[in-house]
Formats: C-alpha cells, sequence, structure tokens
C-alpha cells in the first residue's frame, strides 16, 4: 500500500522537527482535536516510534464553551487510540489580561503547556500550527502596519517548542486525517466572524487567491521565514550597536547617526525599554517620535507609555520618570 | 476663502519635497491628466511660484490606446492653464521586454522623463504616486512571496525622482481637484480587470478594508516605510561584507557563516551575481539553494539563471560558467 501524499507530507515535516533527539526522550503534542493537531500527533506516534521517543498527547480544556470538559475527555480517548505513550488532559482558567480572549487564552495554554513539560521531563512541544496559520497571521500583522516584526509570523520553534507544520497546508492536514480514518473536530470558534482571524481565513484569504492567483497563502508564509530572518539580524545588531553606546549620561546622538535608520530607530526603542516605558504600550508612533527628536527635526519633550519623557540634553538622549500620585 | 484640507494636505507634502530647492530651479511635474498628477502638478505651481522655481509640466504618450495623442494634447492644455512655465509632451515607443506591457511602459516612462529632465536642467522630478498606489504595491509584492525588497513598496525619492504624495490618499487628490475646479481623466486601464494592480484596487483592498476594519491602505503604506529601512540596512551591510569576503578563489565558508543568516542569504546573491547570473531571473528559491549548499545540508552542484554553476571546494563557494553553444 502506498503512502498518501498527505500523510508523507505531515511525517516528513515532523521528521525533521525531531532531529538530534535520542532514545527514550519525551516529546509532548498539543492536540486540540482539530484536523492540524490529530494530524501532528498521528505523525509523532509513527515517527517517534521509529525513534524510540516517548509521545505524550496533551490537550488544554479553557473552559470557554460549553461541553468543553467532554471534547477534552472525547480528545483524551482519541490520542490514546492513535497510540500515544501517554495522554494529558489540563483545564485552565482563562483570566482577561486587558489584551482579549484570544491573547489571553493562548497566555494561559502556554503557561499550562510549559508546565506540563516540565513535570514530564519533555524535550520537545510539538504545535500544530500550518501553513495557512501562518500566512492569517502575516495578514493580521500586515493590516496592524506595525513594520516587519508583525510581518514574521509564527516563529518555527523558540525554547523547547517546535511548529512542525508550518510547510503544510490546512488542506494536507485534514485529507492526512481523513485517509487515515481519523475523525476531527471543527471547532466552532473557527467559524465565528466575531474573530478578526476568522475574517481573514474565510473572506480576505479566498479574495486573494481568486484575484491574485493560487498559492498565496504560500507566499505569505515563504515572505514570513525571510522577514523573519531580517528582523533576527536587525534586532541582534541593534542590540549591539545600544550596549556599546549606553551610558549613565544617556545616549550620544552623534555616535547613534553613524548608524542605519533601521538599527539607530530600534537602538532608541531598546533606551526607551530600558528606561521604563512600557513594551505593550510602546508604539511605531512613539519610537518615530523619538527617531524626529534624535535628528533635531522636533524639539521638547516626547511622551512615553509608563510615564516616561525623552528630551535631549548636551547632545545626547536622555530619559526622566514622572513620578505617578498613587 | 478657508483652505480645503485636501488641497492644504496635497500642498504641504509638494512643500516639503521642494526642500533645498534655489530660486531659478527647475522642477518637472510628470503629469498623466488623472487626478494624482494633476493635483500633484497643480500644488506645484502655487509653492513652486512661492519659492520662484520653474515648473514644467511633462505628459507621456504612450501610444498604447487610440485617441492617446489627443489625450496628450489635451494634457498639455490642461496644465498650461493651470499656470506652469512650460510643458512638455513626449511620445514614447514600448517594446516588448520580456516582462509584460506594464514593465515595458514603466521603464520607456523613466528613460523619456530623464532625457527630459536632463534637457532641461531639472532639479527635481516630481511623480503622482499617492499612498493607495504604495499599499497596492506593498500587496502585490507581499503575495509575490519574495520577501522584504517586495514589500518595500516604492521609494519616496530616488536619484532626481520624488513622490511626495505618498502620505496623501487617492481620495484626496480627487478632492483636490474637485474643489479647485480641475477636470481629470479617468484612465480606462485603470478599470480593466485584466491588470492584476486593478483587481487589487478595486476587489482586494475594499475586501480588506471592510473585513478588516478601515485604514489598510495607510497601514500597509506604514509597513512600506519601516521595511525599506530595514532592506536598506541589511543591503548595505550585506554589500559591505561581500567586499571583505570576495577574492579569486571564491567565498570562504566558515567567515560566511559568521554573519546573520538574512546577511549571509544577500552575500551569496550577490555572489552569484558577480558570477555572471542573471538579475531578473535569480529567484528567491536559487539562493536558497546557495545557502543550503553553503551550509552544508545539499552537496553537489547548484545551477543558477544565465549558465552559472555554484559548487563548493575547499570550504569555498565557488562559481563556473558553462560555454553556450551559440
Amino acid at each position: 500500500m502506498s503512502l498518501h501524499p498527505a500523510v508523507a507530507a505531515v511525517r516528513r515535516c515532523v521528521r525533521r522537527s525531531l532531529d538530534g533527539l535520542e532514545p527514550g526522550d519525551t516529546v509532548l503534542v498539543a492536540c486540540s482535536g482539530g484536523a492540524d493537531s490529530l494530524a501532528l500527533l498521528s505523525a509523532a506516534v509513527f515517527e517517534g516510534r521509529k525513534l524510540s521517543l516517548r509521545v505524550v498527547g496533551v490537550t488544554v480544556d479553557h473552559g470557554l464553551q460549553d461541553g468543553s470538559a467532554d471534547q477534552a475527555r472525547k480528545v483524551v480517548a482519541q490520542m490514546a487510540e492513535l497510540g500515544v505513550d501517554e495522554t494529558g488532559s489540563v483545564r485552565v482558567q482563562v483570566e482577561g489580561t486587558g489584551e482579549g480572549p484570544e491573547a489571553a487564552a493562548r497566555q494561559a495554554r502556554y503557561a499550562v503547556l510549559e508546565q506540563m513539560r516540565e513535570h514530564l521531563g519533555g524535550s520537545l512541544v510539538l504545535l500544530g500550527h500550518t501553513r495557512d496559520d501562518q500566512a492569517e497571521t502575516v495578514l493580521l500583522g500586515l493590516t496592524r502596519g506595525s513594520g516587519a516584526r508583525s510581518l514574521a509570523g509564527m516563529r518555527r520553534g523558540f525554547d523547547h517548542y517546535r511548529r512542525p507544520l508550518l510547510d503544510v497546508g490546512r488542506d494536507d492536514t485534514v485529507t492526512a486525517c481523513q485517509v487515515q480514518g481519523i475523525d476531527f473536530w471543527d471547532d466552532p470558534h473557527n467559524e465565528d466572524p466575531g474573530y478578526t482571524r476568522v475574517r481573514v481565513r474565510r473572506t480576505v484569504l479566498p479574495v486573494l487567491e481568486e484575484q491574485l492567483g493560487p498559492g498565496v497563502a504560500a507566499a505569505l508564509a515563504r515572505t514570513a521565514d525571510q522577514v523573519r530572518d531580517d528582523v533576527e539580524a536587525l534586532d541582534a545588531l541593534a542590540q549591539a550597536a545600544y550596549d556599546e553606546l549606553r551610558g549613565g549620561d544617556g545616549l550620544p546622538l552623534d555616535a547613534l547617526h553613524d548608524h542605519y535608520r533601521a538599527i539607530a530607530s530600534r537602538v532608541l526603542r531598546l533606551a526607551a525599554l530600558d528606561a521604563g516605558a512600557t513594551d505593550s504600550e510602546l508604539f511605531h508612533a512613539h519610537v518615530r517620535a523619538l527617531v524626529d527628536l534624535a535628528a533635531g527635526r522636533t524639539r521638547g519633550d516626547v511622551q512615553l507609555p509608563g510615564h516616561v519623557t525623552a528630551y535631549v540634553e548636551d547632545r545626547c538622549l536622555r530619559f526622566r520618570t514622572t513620578a505617578v500620585t498613587p
């Protein structure tokens, strides 16, 4: 019996992500019960067995929908049936963080995954994001207009986490499940047009494909890969430049101007954060105001979130913190 | 009578682009007769007079449509009426360059504009591209998936050319014409869905605005500005790295690996071009193949367009040219 190309593609990507592991190592697979994560889990079981790895399926119940506990139990049974060595199910409490329900759920999910990984001594945690998820992320970032950082999409890996399916389309994971007889769950959230991401998936990307030709999702994902490399290099160069320039007396502007604009603006951002500006509220407009101030195009004070004020004195950019009355 | 905000916005952008010119200097304005370039021309006349500049309106007849000579004559009359000091009209022969009719027309247009500029001793040539043109360019680039370079959009200026209206929306140029009583021409090409750019303008961008909220065009243009800075820095750093690494004996791979991936891949691209690979046919896939070869992930030869072959020998990346039988 020949292997279906969709199954082969998923397995190949998973195999690559397991490179370097030793027999006996533990790999966690985050599984929602959707097609992406079930295709991932099934491939991880197959490839993990060849490498004598211990594969643990983990599902997270966010408790956001009615019947979510039942769904979690169903996923646990399904993961066991697909042959994982162990299963885990965790219920999390999603709390408002002021960044919206999607961000709060994501934060809670990673926190429990990390606890599970530490508890089980896991070498890796595999996440089921596909090329289509990546394309959606890039489009969402693009329309925020916050520059290369938001175009860079999701990383292929960070710390102990890997996203093996970023080179695989969602269609492939659905097909991989179907040809292997794996029942998958359609999360009703994935159809709720109240979520921007759902509108990108259901309306924006299909229009792009229809008007500009097929392969748009792949092109977006490819762009993310390249932009991510660019951002990584520039962030590292800026950090090195900042470490050299920083001092007790502020940022010397003449030396700053020796750097390319892309690096100088990042150095200004780092300096602002160091001075206590609030990361999540420090927008491009603030950095641009710092750039203009540093270049002498504007004068006076620049107010930054976190009660930090930037100003120029003795050809140096300096910061002061405004005392906040409690 | 108070000035309409749209007219004020166009004039402000034009004024900024004329910064540094001296009385008596000559400024050319490229004008198609559309709303963008007529709003630009009218603002250039107004601002140019204040600075005692000589403003020349130039129209290019591509001869691609029936009646294009009549249209060119009409634009010349209109430019004179709007008060330019001189008018020029040039007819160009658009020849197939193998890159499509849009690219051929663009190339022909810039060639005659440059001739006109040299002939008239022009300090600057103003081009009427708006923020919406920029947004379209970014989306087109994004869906090609060719990385940051294609996301960077159009430059604000190069050599003697400036694009003052990149911060102004197309709506504003239309309004600016209307409130000043300027009749503008709707180029039928702008409505022909056979052009990808027209589909982006008429279908893709409206869907993005509708689904993701207003301000998408502005966000795309803002992204382009930031990405352009990034690309400029990385290209310059890569050129410096290449100048240091290059030698008669190929590219030393150990030294190449000291550089960030974003820079190393650009160095490989420069080396391939230097070896004679064809610029317009050297795609991202070729560069990625060179990256894999240089990293030792693949072995053997990498074929590049222009009959150039890359290979590794003595820990150096080398190139040979294949003789072509005539």
